[in-house]
């Protein structure tokens, strides 16, 4: 089948859903099991031109048991084998780089990434895991389309974001800034075009202007709004200081590409403590309403 | 309930079982479905001395999963909370180490570990996501027993062992050097004891001494033959060179504690290409005739 094939392998922030630790008000229906509360893995995507030869689009730590549950990601011949062969990363954020370490076992594919992002992996040698000698790592360049090798054409274009959190020690952390620190990745094959950003500090015209036109937008949803972590009594971070717009407020998602033409929109990279994860609720009902999307683990999209 | 209760959250080797590349007789069975072989996550054990806090003996890259299958270890109190209170390592390996990634979002724990596996862990910037105002980062000392603080005592011993994978490069890699690279853990409580070892590259009579008396041993069970990997042509490395005993052949572990009195003995950390993973196998039969047991996530032991 030609066309893009797109498979959200995960669709919670960092923690996933439930998260470990927290009993925060969607975590607890979870844990008491209230079926309006589904499980959620860490959020990852896996893309293709012929369902056969994929790209994924960062290695959640949730990574082994996304394969697990993808039959089109599993071994089919020889006594080594993976329909993996690329891997491109958004940001070097802990949910988005560490089921790299799991992807180990001598098994031949690229990894793309920023400079930036290169850097921090190099800076890390557990890294050292993924052999040079069979684990290529190939620099992105900002607005520089590539050929991937497998039918698809990646484009990467930085958007205003915020350095990994396991970074910002001793430094002054800068939100917002439009550097290679943060993302988002234009993949397109046979016509179509998929956009994926699922982190995001602010919609500025660029953001918007790749947007526009594509025919699946899976964008930053996080949370619903800036202050739900100090409101629950969760953490004093707002959803700006953690490089995220919220879905409402001012500098909201929700009606920020209303006007542009965009096949669908859909919420990806969904923290635990955001309350469209609970069916029937008012917030998820408004974000329908809105002509918004809200991924789940296993979604399949064929462009 | 007083006693030790332990939890096996993960019985397989690194990699788990399937193996995510991983097509080897064992894998093949389950990618078909075959009930004789069940899924297993990488080791890791959860020990208590009341069964309401526990500690984690190496945090596997499948935490997330084994929580969410272990009611024992969800939160249960407060807006955030874990009943995790400490996690020890018995070396720097990716299997046992990359866990912690995901044990962030500011819960307070402690790391115990060696000197040596705590300066890796420093070397690696990414584990900043446990940050040092809420998760200590403890030294364990060889043959020195500490009190956990929740009903437990640990005593560490070294174990003739190799360094993790990631940290072999450009160095002669040494095998069955007796450092603190590779430990053991003796967990007691409420006079029983726990032997837990599942990595060891020699039996030597420190090994023995250690497991003599225990109440459970649980050793490593990696491969069944020293040359199981290079002969189904998956990597040239044996047992040995991956630095651990094989359970069958010269050196092997099935008979080397039939001399001691223990009270149970069982395999854990079953590599996936190890034919005691299927149900009903002659290797299966032999170790079970052996008097050892095969692990397999899930199980509970209360001593």
């Amino acid at each position: 089948m030609s066309g893009l094939h797109v498979l959200i392998l995960g669709s919670a922030a960092g923690g996933g859903v439930p998260q470990w630790n927290c009993r925060c008000p969607v975590c607890s229906l979870f844990w008491v099991g209230d079926s309006r509360v589904e499980s959620r893995t860490q959020s990852s995507i896996a893309v293709s031109a012929d369902g056969v030869r994929w790209l994924l689009v960062n290695a959640s730590p949730d990574i082994r048991q996304q394969i697990l549950a993808t039959p089109f990601l599993q071994p089919s011949n020889g006594s080594r084998h993976s329909p993996v062969e690329a891997v491109a990363l958004t940001n070097a954020d802990v949910d988005h780089i560490a089921g790299l370490l799991v992807l180990r076992e001598r098994q031949s594919f690229t990894v793309y990434a920023t400079g930036q992002t290169h850097d921090i992996l190099a800076s890390n040698p557990i890294f050292n895991v993924l052999s040079p000698d069979v684990v290529k790592r190939s620099v992105m360049n900002m607005d520089a389309p590539f050929d991937t090798g497998i039918g698809l054409m990646v484009r990467p274009f930085a958007v205003p974001g915020k350095v990994a959190l396991f970074m910002e020690q001793g430094q002054d952390v800068r939100i917002g800034d439009v550097t290679e620190t943060t993302i988002g990745l234009e993949v397109s094959a046979n016509s179509k075009r998929l956009v994926y950003i699922p982190g995001c500090a602010a919609i500025d015209e660029k953001v918007r202007l790749m947007a526009s036109g594509a025919d699946l937008l899976l964008y930053d949803g996080t949370t619903f709004t800036d202050d739900e972590m100090p409101k629950l009594g969760l953490s004093d971070k707002t959803a700006h200081r953690m490089g995220h717009t919220p879905i409402t407020g001012t500098g909201g998602s929700l009606g920020a590409f209303g006007d542009l033409f965009i096949g669908q929109k859909a919420y990806i990279h969904i923290n635990n403590t955001n309350p469209i994860l609970i069916d029937g609720s008012t917030e998820r009902q408004m974000v329908e309403a809105a002509d918004w999307g809200v991924t789940r683990d296993g979604m399949k999209f064929l462009l």
